[in-house]
């Protein structure tokens, strides 16, 4: 086998075997195929196309490249959720308490933010002591203990995920669903996973603007769970605002006790069970969605969801009083509200802008070296079909610096559209559920509340 | 600009302007941009394509990325043929005689043969003592003297090209209509000329098999040589057989000679006539191809084109004495009948094994590195149309060794294919003739002999 032959067979729109996939990245990976041949058959892959079969292939090489995690001695079923990413998307720090409660086991590998999304680690680190950096024997040891454990990517997972994610964002093939989704989900099955459930955001504030695209990226993903053998459920879900009241990251440690202690925003509550509900019922923890329902919201209701949390946080180094001192995470120096400039009906929000916002102020990073700061927020008053009169806040500022306040404050206000009438469409929370074949007929989440 | 962007613009089918070509192709030469940035942007030109005016830019970086040569000082116009290659292609050793001896200047740089196409400057190696390795100070100094020079490319002709190809070469990138002709265009306008006449094959026993193709790449290298400014004339011409009847280094120059000297086979006389006159009317030295013509027919009757092959030799430390003497060229040691197998018609060749069976007994190359016999031939009896006995020889095998001399003489046997009646299409030696848009109603060459 050579790789000039299986670039020319991708480049004349073929399809590889399985053993082609992984002569390609294997050899890739060892340093046995030069990283222009890499690249001339990723720019192939981006526009001829990559099937069901290939991705699979694909995601299961990058996986066995690296350390895959032996959780076997661990009891229980093992389970996690990955979202695409928006704004105020805290849901992991909320089902993983609430599931690991409910006796599965969540061992959550999470990333860092970038441009104007949050990431779930920088998040935890606002928490003082948290610690994202366990050897692989202290997150075995804390998974046993409390049935929940969050880290960072190690060196040691997927290194050909690294390698080749490294190449496509010098050589613009990043942006290519197949590519996208055997990347996520090598780094995610790495975890030793029995189950998978996939947060996929649609709209204003998300990667995928278009629903259809969402649903395009939630069926690959699926698909490719269903070739590997897990039980992968992916939820399409609205993005058109942020998720909850709260952006920031002290802020949304804050927001995340509020709905394990059984208030906080109903739309981060109901996403919050929901997710947790399929974790349940794939997880055979309970027989249907809605039994998965009921779990979850006694797991918050008895508050062993919020004492699972505090047992988190102390087994992995930080300062379990948080749950109930919030005041004890870092703090901005400052609040200013941001007034509605008329009134009227709130009728769409871009929701990106509003994620950048927050970046502005320090609370995101626009490069991977960027340092975060954790008491920077933003607070949301106002959703969209609501009403607003003229100087009424549309949000709160929570700053530290002056220096970016004045262009912070711009770009939420033109952020906010407002119009004499309501807006006509009402998207709801959860689109639609996307499932393996074999589960189409399942007991089915589309209840079409609206946000 | 980042070499990223412009990636992806190509990537979506976007086009080039001639700032960004210049910026990744210098970039490239001058190691700035890497191999795999270099490799996904061949790739996205390869699927998406490149359109005229980004060939003229590409072709123009890569021939200003190394030395132009300078005939400014050398009088008369410079003018020069390129052929995409064949079996027994060898007017260039009969046209540059010609063209120089009706005054024009012709500053060859020439290819090796490689698979089963020939080389001329591999013919002219038969030749005791000649130099294609000429420092360029000498090139000037034969092209003063004598108006004809035939040399290899250096290293200081279009690096950027060299860099290119090789990457095109490692990463299934080489065959693209597009970057063939800049490649080829950009190495041939380094000569300095004024004029390009181009002989685009089309055949069994050519690179474009389909007339289409070799219509499209004439097309091509006429658009390139019109957007840079040069006059450019391309024939679609016959490779369904060898060209002549002699192929093989020594035999080839026997059959030049044979030409110059007013004899020869009909079809090489014909073509390099044809040839000459298109040099002959671009270059200015004659008003039509017609007069072109009887220009080329003038220098061969009157001896002057064989003398200037003679001086031309000479100039370049060859035996001048191989002109009348051609026993003092290699000679292969024994030769051999290949009969026919059964009597008919002749209604088609295989031309590339043909080819190929030379390239067996030691006169071609499989890899770059090998070395070429030059003694051993091939001689061809029998042409397409005619009528064989079984039993007739369709060719004769000169060679060397007896190692290979079943396996070409199976593989040629097996090239002829012979019917009991007469071949219903017969092609012309020239196909059509592609002009520069404005020369549409020049002179038309299109004469439909039969070969």
């Amino acid at each position: 086998m050579r790789a000039v032959d299986l670039i020319r067979k991708k480049r004349d729109s073929g399809a590889h075997s399985p053993e082609e996939i992984e002569f390609l990245v294997s050899g890739y990976t060892r340093g046995e195929i030069p990283d222009y041949q890499m690249a001339a058959w990723l720019m192939a892959v981006w526009i001829r196309g990559i099937n069901r079969s290939e991705l699979a292939a694909l995601t299961e090489t990058m996986l066995f490249s690296g350390q895959v995690l032996n959780l076997a001695r661990i009891p229980g079923r093992k389970v996690d959720k990955h979202s695409t990413g928006g704004v105020g998307d805290k849901t992991s720090l909320i089902l993983a308490p609430i599931v690991a409660a409910g006796g599965l086991t969540v061992p959550m590998i999470s990333g860092r933010g970038l441009g104007h999304t949050g990431g779930t680690l920088d998040k935890l680190e606002s928490i003082p002591g948290f610690n994202v950096n366990l050897s692989l024997e202290e997150f075995y040891s804390v998974l046993r203990e409390c049935g929940m454990g969050l880290i960072g990517q190690t060196a040691e997972i997927a290194p050909a995920d690294k390698k080749i994610y490294a190449l496509r964002d010098a050589t613009s093939t990043v942006e290519n669903v197949g590519l996208i989704c055997a990347s996520i989900m090598s780094k995610k099955l790495a975890e030793g996973i029995d189950v998978l459930v996939l947060d996929v955001k649609t709209g204003s504030g998300a990667f995928m603007k278009s629903k259809k695209d969402a649903v395009a990226l939630a069926q690959t993903m699926v698909g490719i769970g269903q070739s590997v053998g897990k039980k992968v459920a992916a939820l399409i879900t609205d993005m058109n605002q942020p998720l909850g009241r709260m952006a920031g990251h002290s802020n949304e440690i804050v927001e995340c006790v509020e709905v394990l202690s059984g208030g906080g925003p109903a739309d981060l509550r109901e996403l919050s069970v929901e997710l947790s509900a399929w974790m349940f019922f794939y997880g055979q923890k309970t027989v249907s969605v809605a039994a998965g329902r009921r779990l979850a919201a006694e797991m918050i209701a008895s508050g062993k969801a919020k004492a699972k949390f505090r047992q988190a946080i102390a087994l992995q180094g930080g300062d379990a009083r948080v749950v109930e001192e919030p005041q004890r995470l870092p703090q901005a120096r400052a609040r200013v509200d941001v007034p509605s400039p008329k009134g009227g009906y709130i009728t769409t929000t871009n929701c990106e802008n509003l994620g950048i916002a927050l970046a502005i102020l320090g609370g995101g990073r626009e490069k991977k070296e960027d340092r975060i700061d954790h008491g920077v927020g933003l607070e949301f008053h106002a959703r969209i079909g609501e009403r607003v009169k003229k100087g009424q806040p549309l949000a709160t500022i929570h700053y530290n610096s002056d220096a970016k306040l004045a262009d912070a404050r711009a770009l939420i206000t033109a952020s906010y559209e407002i119009s004499g009438a309501p807006p006509k469409v009402r998207n709801p929370l959860i689109y639609q559920t996307i499932l393996k074949d074999q589960d189409r007929d399942a007991p089915s989440s589309r209840r079409r509340r609206t946000r």
